[in-house]
C-alpha cells in the first residue's frame, strides 16, 4: 500500500518551488489549508506562491499571511502544484492553466466527488475539512507552529459548522485539542468569522425575520427582502443562521431584489428535502442541503411560483 | 496536597444513598452533570434520588434518565449529597434544607465565586463547565459509557457556546474527543439545543432586534422585552446568540419586565468587560462573561440606572 504522507513529504524535500492553490468562491477550509501549507512550505525555506482564481474575502484577511496571496501572475514554472480543498483541477478557475505546467500535482481534499486529478492524491472523503487532512501531514512532517495551528483550526471550524455537522469526529477534537497547544484563540476566530454585522445591517435582518412568511404545513419558512445590496460578509449566512433556529422547519427559502426584475432566490434544508433538485428546476443548481438560482421578473410572481413549486415537491415526499 | 478525586472516589466506594442537585434556572450543565452523575452512581449499584428546585426544562427531557428527576421528594436522609455547578449552596433553592441532613456534601463547581460550601470541594474556575470536572472523576473511576459521554457533552457543549467561549481548552476538546468516542451526535445535540424556536417567538425576537439600541461609542448594545414570558426553551440565550453577531460591541444587555415592578436584567460581554462585576453593583452575579440580576421597580427607569453604569464602567476601562 502506498504511503502518500510519506511520498507528499519526499516530494516536498527534493523539490524548490511550489504554487499553492484552492477552488473558486474561497472561504475558511480552501484559504486555512493554502495559508498553513505556505507557512509549512516557508518553514522548509521553500519558494512559495499561492495563487487564487478569486480574491480573499476581508472576513478572512486575519489568516496570517493572507496578505500574500496573488490573483495575478508573473511566473509560470513550479516543481509541484499543492491543490486543496478542490475535487476537480477545473475548480481552481484560471489556475488550472498553471497546473498542467508544474512537473507534479498534490491534490489534497475532502470531498467525496474528487475526481483524483492530481499525481499523488490525498483523500479522504470521510475528514471534515482539507485542513483535517492537512494537519495529519503537518504531524508527520512534525512541523506547527501558531500561525499553521490558527489556518488549520479556521478551516475545520468552518467546515464543521462550529463542530455541529455530522462531520464532526473524535479526530477532529483531537486534532483541534493539539492546534490549541499551540494558542489558537477560539473565540477569536469565532468573531472574525461570524461578529461581523453592523448595526444597521442587523437591525435591517431583525424586521425580515419579524415578517418571516411559512406555508399552512409550517414545514417551509421564506423571507423577503424588496432591496439587496452585496456586503463585504455573507448576509444571506447570517439570515439562515437565525431561520434555522426554527424548529421542524424542513425547507428555508430567501428572495432577494437584486436588481429590477431580477430575484435571487437561495434555499437550505433539512437532510429530509434535496433543495439541489428544487433550484435545479428553476435553472439553477448547488448541493443536496445548500442551492440557489436567479429568476427573472417581479418578486411577487417570483414567490409564487417558487412557494407553490416547493410545496408540490415536499408534498410528494410524504 | 489533597487528592481530591480520590476523596471523593472513596467516598463514593463507602457510602450507600445519594442525593444529587444542581442550581435553579436549570440549563446544559447543570443538568448533563446531575444525569451523568446519576448514572455514574447507578452503575455503582448506589441509591440515587435527583432532586431539583426548578422543573427541567423541555429541551434537555432528550438527555437520558432525565424522567427520573424529581421535584418533590420522600426520604430526606442520605449518606452523601452530591451538589453540581452551584457556587454556593443556597442556589439549590428548597434544595438546601436536604443538604444540611446528608452526612457528607460534595461540591462539584467551576464558578469563580464558589463559597467551598461543601465537605469536600472539588472547585475548578478554569473549567468550562461543571461536566468538564466531572469528567476527570469518570476518567479516574474509569467509569465512562453512551448515556454518561451524552450528558457530558451537552454540558461542555451549552457553557462554551459551542466551543466558542474563552473558556473553551486544550483540555476540552481532548475530553470532548474521548466522549465522541462513545458514540454521541453532535448534530443531534445541536438541533435539540438549538432548533427550538416556534413560528411566533422567532417573529418576536426578529421585532425585538430591529428596535436594538445603542450607546454613542456603539460598544454597549441592549434589547428591552415589555413582557416577557418564560418559555419551555431559553428565549435569553437565542436573542444573545443573535447580538452576538454584531461587530465590536463590548457589552450585551436584555432587560425582561418579568412582573410588575420586577426587571431581569441579563449581561453578556467580549473578554474586555467583566459583567460579573457589573451584575454585583446591582446585587446579581454570575460569570465574567455572562451573568445577571433583578432589579426592583420600572423598566424605563431600570434601563436608565443600568445602561448609565455600564457606561461608566466601560469608560474607565479604556
Amino acid at each position: 500500500m502506498r504511503n502518500l504522507l510519506k511520498e507528499i513529504i519526499e516530494k516536498i524535500k527534493n523539490s524548490k518551488s511550489f504554487l499553492i492553490t484552492a477552488h473558486v468562491s474561497l472561504e475558511g477550509d480552501a484559504l486555512g489549508s493554502e495559508l498553513a501549507t505556505y507557512a509549512l512550505l516557508r518553514k522548509l525555506k521553500k519558494r512559495v506562491v499561492i495563487y487564487n482564481n478569486d480574491h480573499t474575502p476581508p472576513i478572512y484577511k486575519f489568516l496570517p499571511h493572507s496578505g500574500v496571496i496573488k490573483n495575478v501572475l508573473k511566473e509560470d514554472k513550479f516543481d509541484v502544484a499543492i491543490v486543496l480543498d478542490c475535487s476537480d483541477s477545473s475548480r481552481t478557475g484560471r489556475v488550472k492553466d498553471y497546473l498542467a505546467r508544474a512537473k507534479c500535482i498534490i491534490n489534497i481534499d475532502h470531498h467525496i466527488s474528487n475526481t483524483f486529478f492530481g499525481d499523488i492524491n490525498l483523500v479522504d472523503s470521510k475528514a471534515s475539512s482539507a485542513c483535517q487532512i492537512l494537519y495529519r501531514l503537518c504531524d508527520k512532517i512534525e512541523i506547527m507552529d501558531k500561525n499553521i495551528a490558527l489556518c488549520l483550526y479556521t478551516g475545520i471550524f468552518t467546515d464543521t459548522g462550529n463542530f455541529t455537522y455530522t462531520n464532526t469526529t473524535k479526530e477532529t477534537h483531537r486534532i483541534v485539542a493539539n492546534l490549541m497547544h499551540y494558542g489558537v484563540s477560539p473565540r477569536l476566530i469565532y468573531e472574525n468569522v461570524h461578529s461581523l454585522c453592523e448595526d444597521k445591517d442587523l437591525k435591517l435582518i431583525g424586521k425580515i425575520i419579524s415578517h418571516l412568511k411559512f406555508d399552512a404545513s409550517r414545514r417551509i419558512c421564506w423571507a423577503i427582502i424588496n432591496k439587496w445590496k452585496d456586503k463585504d460578509y455573507d448576509l444571506t449566512e447570517v439570515i439562515f443562521s437565525i431561520m434555522r433556529l426554527l424548529k421542524n422547519v424542513e425547507v428555508l427559502i430567501l428572495f432577494k431584489k437584486v436588481d429590477k426584475n431580477k430575484i435571487r432566490v437561495n434555499f437550505r434544508s433539512r437532510p429530509t428535502v434535496d433543495v439541489n433538485r428544487i433550484a435545479q428546476f428553476f435553472g439553477g443548481g448547488g448541493h443536496k442541503s445548500a442551492s440557489g438560482t436567479t429568476i427573472e421578473g417581479e418578486l411577487a410572481q417570483a414567490e409564487r411560483k417558487v412557494i407553490s413549486f416547493v410545496k408540490r415537491y415536499t408534498n410528494k415526499l410524504k
